[in-house]
């Protein structure tokens, strides 16, 4: 029986991808005017159906009960999944601010004047279709449609089972209110179900663009290690803060201490501490007692251990330096200077975030170009490192791959360019024969 | 002796990535003037020893010719083989060029003021390190170490076993420049050499961060399919020109010719023409006639064949609208309209380049907003896809992939960026509380 609805799903993934592309097509030249009202109606939607919604998530939330009382699903699944009058709140305003914000296609890049009458230009587009899967958290499915249609392209999505009523419902709801946009194909949005369509979107290259996995790192580097098509997303966060001997000491607390305590799940928290042997006698007791009263775990270098005014500080292993706790969990390193604190990064860092504490011009200049990350932040906290903090109004994910996207990734992930050339009949010979030559001017 | 010499390979290409690696991240900190005063000594360099370049050439074509005359290569990697004092002089002309160019690294991107006193710049930097593998042409290794040195990155060279000699003896004089200048590590630049490298360095996604593939489609395509990292080129040209109704006779004319005659060979010349039936009786008699005289090939659909004043055109078949013939073979369809040329166009152009000849703007427009291409032109031989073209000044390939390079790839290409925040001890928990409020005002 699994196996004959994992064949019957085959099938169907690649002509759903098939469809999604061929719906792709039609929505890159939908007009900016019509995106925007279409994800206005999907808002509208959402809010007048909300009881449909509510009573959806209520049927999987039951179920999920069911299995948290049996062992077989983890508390924090189960928080993600419920929906509340307040979500849906959270939902529609989050539609309608992507709806709001400028429209990512048909920008100008660059435009270059090759010869007289032969005019380049690089102009944004969309990538054509895009696959996210994700677990738990049904207002990912409203999330990622918005900015699936307000940057023009098509979207596959592959829920949890848990949340299987909540999604198939927000997503009726979503194409519903896509019928009132004849120019808009229906197959720019779909759902999936099963771990088996999971495979079998990851060997669809030819027909998805990009494929965003949000879920843990393991589930990442899964996607990435079996699939050609190309990841967004983030393989791990482990982010370093390192305290300079020139750092102002109550910046050197207040960003250390917000690093890790503020949010520490989060991909952006810090993971280890990394301070100067000339300041550490002056930080540290301080820093660990709040971090303490804050209930951090302290594991510290030797050293840290023996600073006079510390206590309770566990003893930090070398495998330490390369865990990404995302917990109250704190790793102390003490260094001899810069260069160590460079090569304890480059060694140990996931090329996310780094941050420096010092007020040395010189010494904060070597450390943001020397570092190779998606963040290089200078008295700040590494919990900045996130798409609406940046000002981007929507946010995909983070990237720590160096291609397409780095760092936290807006709408413009959701684009590519092309280029249009526009001449009067010229042809390569005439150039190549010298009867014509290029003036290659850039006019924006 | 093949086997314990593929095991010695796999364990120094892993350790040559490292140190690529490592020496990438001191590459990433010379600055713009060093990188050029570098490539300028290489090239010196290379004029200098020339006859040192030639007389190791010599030693591999002799090698090559007792190959050709077994049999055992092919006529066309021997031409491209050969080195002469007119090469030596492009290899040197090119790596100036390079020089020359603007510094594509610390380029400011955007600028965005997220509160008073914190500033975020995305900026320009290396990507890291870069293999590419490539076939005889051993002018391919100045010009990729030029292209890596201006743009702070470290490549890893493979080249073809015919060319051994020639690159071993140009990669040394590379390395011998780079002496010149201690703060250039001379693990910037790495040579290998044995089939059983590639794949090592195709497993190396954690020191190798882009892999250029030259050579052919088949090639291409097992690279992508064998490697977790990312992978820039093309796998397939198969670009087309779709004449109009609205069609400028002689505009059609020349620029059908040139997109198939001036270099066929090439992944940017046109494989099929598709016509407007209503434009076809004045337009393909005189074009077939000039394909023929041209030696060109050319196979008809049903329609064009029953044309009168057409002569010995092969009636194509379904294979031909697939088929990238690189070839003076040209096919041609007749089609009833816009409607139908775009859908031939989806199912079976590459998205390389694609053209419509018109003089109608609403056709136009509508043509280049829904073509999914890396190129889309009006009125210009699809034979303009070309970075020199495009006025990159030097040009890394041409890629069909969507994400991060489309289309022809300059320096831009062997970037990435990286976000620098600058605070004065900003915390995200002020933000939180509502003690402050971003203004994301973007003032660049």
């Amino acid at each position: 029986m699994n196996h004959m609805s994992g064949a019957v799903a085959q099938v169907n993934v690649a002509e759903v991808a098939r469809r999604a592309r061929a719906a792709s097509r039609l929505l890159a030249i939908v007009p900016s005017e019509r995106r925007d009202a279409a994800l206005e109606a999907a808002a509208d939607a959402i809010a007048a159906r909300k009881t449909e919604i509510l009573d959806a998530n209520q049927r999987d939330c039951e179920q999920a009960l069911r299995a948290l009382a049996a062992g077989q699903m983890k508390p924090a699944l189960f928080e993600r999944l419920r929906i509340t009058e307040q979500s849906i709140k959270q939902m529609t305003a989050g539609v309608r601010e992507v709806a709001a914000l400028p429209d990512p296609l048909g920008r100008s890049l660059a435009v270059t004047e090759l010869d007289e009458g032969l005019m380049l230009y690089k102009e944004s587009c969309p990538i054509g279709v895009v696959g996210i899967i994700f677990e738990a958290r049904p207002e990912i499915v409203p999330q990622i449609a918005a900015l699936a249609l307000k940057s023009g392209n098509s979207v596959i999505l592959k829920g949890g089972t848990e949340a299987i009523q909540s999604n198939q419902v927000l997503f009726s709801i979503w194409k519903e209110a896509l019928r009132q946009f004849p120019e808009i194909p229906l197959q720019v949005i779909n759902l999936l179900y099963t771990r088996d369509d999971v495979s079998e979107m990851l060997s669809l290259a030819d027909d998805i663009d990009l494929i965003i996995p949000r879920g843990s790192r393991e589930f990442v580097s899964y996607v990435a290690e079996h699939s050609r098509i190309p990841v967004l997303g983030h393989g791990e966060g482990l982010c370093h803060v390192y305290v300079d001997r020139a750092a102002d000491l109550s910046k050197a607390l207040s960003i250390s201490f917000d690093s890790k305590v503020q949010y520490p799940a989060a991909c952006n928290a810090m993971e280890t501490l990394l301070v100067h042997e000339e300041i550490a006698a002056r930080l540290l007791p301080d820093l660990i007692t709040r971090y303490q009263e804050a209930a951090v775990e302290v594991r510290g270098c030797a050293r840290t251990l023996e600073l006079k005014g510390v206590q309770d500080v566990v003893a930090a292993r070398e495998e330490d330096w390369a865990t990404e706790y995302s917990d109250l969990i704190v790793s102390i390193r003490i260094v001899t200077g810069l260069n160590e604190a460079i090569a304890h990064i480059d060694q140990y860092g996931s090329g996310h975030t780094e941050a420096i504490v010092t007020e040395d011009q010189g010494t904060a200049a070597h450390f943001m170009e020397r570092i190779d990350a998606a963040g290089v932040y200078l008295n700040a906290s590494t919990r900045f490192a996130d798409g609406f903090r940046y000002g981007f109004g929507a946010e995909l994910g983070i990237s720590t791959s160096k291609l397409h996207a780095r760092g936290p990734v807006g709408l413009e992930g959701l684009t590519t360019y092309k280029y249009k050339l526009i001449g009067n009949g010229q042809t390569v010979a005439s150039y190549v024969d010298g009867s014509r030559t290029f003036k290659h001017r850039s006019v924006g």
